[in-house]
Parts: structure tokens; sequence; C-alpha cells
């Protein structure tokens, strides 16, 4: 897969349809890969997300500590592997080694990114007044990466305990709108 | 289409594939319909949800001075109506009628539900911190209403401009997780 940088402006359109996305972090030296659907756009341009990382989840502390992460955006083909990266945590294993997942060398954060991903977010944590009330921290999106073949990205979309609604065909209609 | 009560503890599974929702506020006896994909869950039960309407958004006003709302959630059949009530502002005209939708009484909020969609989900606005920020107003979902009919909903996922994927087939993986 060969990836090509992608225009920050358009980085809401990735997340907007609400894929599961694969968030990574490093500690230490320590990698780190969350599943992750409790995300939102904040705004267009900069490219600002909201996310939830509970203090339960191993990646709350790099977030807090290295205010850097990577979200990839995983297609159908990788579901295996990100179910099981929703069912261990990091804590106890490499979750890169454990689901052979391949790091990616970021271009302005100190976190691997997952080269199976068809498009990887390079963020900083701007804002972490929400963390403490709800795990909310808000990313700002600095580089983005998306592979130059797909077209169509076959997105998972997660309805609860493993279910999966994976990206069907799609509608064009006449818009004004972003 | 008949509606039944739905678990609110199921509520996260309508919400977290990111579907496009219409959120339906009302001042003053004028109601509103917004279409809207930036929303996340930020926890199972009560369920909270987050979502983003900006102060440009004629829905804020409602939002902020009645704190109640519903978030309405379409299949595919209603497409067009959904571009149509993003691409026009509430201030000119009255969106239920222009659109044809049918308003639906709500049991808790005093905001009227669109018949037309497969779930509606009556929300009150439970914290207003983030919204000077961000826009983000948090809501907790009262009463949960699903379609006794729709096993398998073909939600809307908007890519931007008007370019939707609609929710394709469905894929079951063993999972611990919620």
């Amino acid at each position: 897969m060969k990836k090509r940088e992608y225009p920050l402006e358009k980085v809401y359109g990735l997340l907007e349809p609400g894929p599961v996305v694969l968030l990574t972090s490093q500690k230490a030296g320590t990698p780190n890969v969350m599943a992750q659907s409790w995300h939102m756009m904040l705004d267009f341009e900069p490219p600002l997300v909201a996310c939830v990382v509970s203090n339960r989840n191993y990646s709350f502390g790099a977030l807090r500590e290295t205010k850097q992460c990577v979200i990839n955006i995983p297609t159908a083909e990788l579901a295996r592997k990100v179910v099981g990266c929703g069912n261990v945590s990091g804590r106890s294993l490499n979750k890169f080694k454990k689901f052979r997942l391949t790091p990616l060398e970021g271009e302005v954060v100190d976190v691997p990114m997952i080269a199976e991903c068809y498009a990887n977010l390079e963020c900083r944590v701007v804002d972490t007044r929400m963390v403490e009330r709800y795990g909310v921290f808000v990313l700002q999106v600095m580089r983005a990466w998306v592979d130059s073949e797909t077209k169509w990205a076959r997105t998972l979309h997660h309805r609860g305990k493993g279910v999966f609604m994976v990206a069907g065909k799609q509608l064009k209609l006449p818009s004004k709108k972003k």
C-alpha cells in the first residue's frame, strides 16, 4: 500500500461517516492500539476531532502525557484485527506484534501509524479540559495520509458487541453544503 | 410505521455506527430540523451524546433556550429530504412542511419527532459548558423509540458534499466488548 499526503481540508470526509478507527499512541517507546468508535469532527480546518478515551483504557496515560496520537482508519479486511485490538489491553501485550500490524513512522508525531490502514491522521492533543468529566480529548490533525489506490474504502461501522456494518453503496445527491 | 420503546442501554448501538441524523428542536411553537453528522456517544447508561450545533445554525437558539431536542435517525429512503434539510435554514421556512415530514409528539420533551425516521431519541441538554468554545451540547437520551418492523436499518453516512454511503452488509465477529 502506497500512501500519499491528503489535504487537511478534506479530512472531515474520512471521519464524518463514523467508521471505527484504530487509535495508536506511544509511551516510553511502547506503542499501543485502541479500537474506537466514539469520535466526531469539531471543525473543518484545521481539522479538529473530539474522541473519548476513558481513564480505564491503557491509551489514556500516553495521550495525556505525550499529547500525540494517530487515528488509523481500517477497512473491512482488518475486521478480525480490529475486534482483537478491542478485546485485549495494551497493558499485557504489544498489539502491533500480537496482531501483526506494521508500524510506519509518522512525520509529525512520535507515534507509529498502522501501515495496513487505508488512512492515517497524525494528531496532537490540543485541549484536555473535557478529559476529567467525559474522557474527551480534542485532537488537531496535523498531517493526513491515504492509500493512493483506495477509491472507495469499505470502512467498518460498529453496531455493538462485535457486529459491524460494512460501508455499502454510494449515493450522490446535489448539495450546496460541505 | 409503528414505533416501540427501545431500551436506553441499547441506544449506543444506534449512534455508534455514525449515521447522519435529523435533529429536531422547537422554539415558541416553531419546530426546526437540522441534518447532522457531528455527534458521538459519551456514555452508555444513561446514554449521553455529544453533538455539535454551531451558533450559525438556526437550531442553536432553541437548544440553548429550551434545553430539549430529538435525535431522529433516517434510512436511505429519506436521503433527498435529509439533503434538503441540510441545504436550507429554518429561519426562512418550516422544514416539516417543506419536506413533508410528519410530526409525532414526544413523551418526555416538547419537541416534535419525525414519524418517517426509523428511530427517535428524546433528549435533554444536560451540559452546555462546551457550547461557547466548540458548539458542543451534551445530551442525555431520556426515551428511545424504534420502528418495530425495521430489522436492519439502511442508514446514511455522510462523506461530504451530498455523497452518502448507505449501510452495507453485516459482519459479526465474536467479541467480549459492548
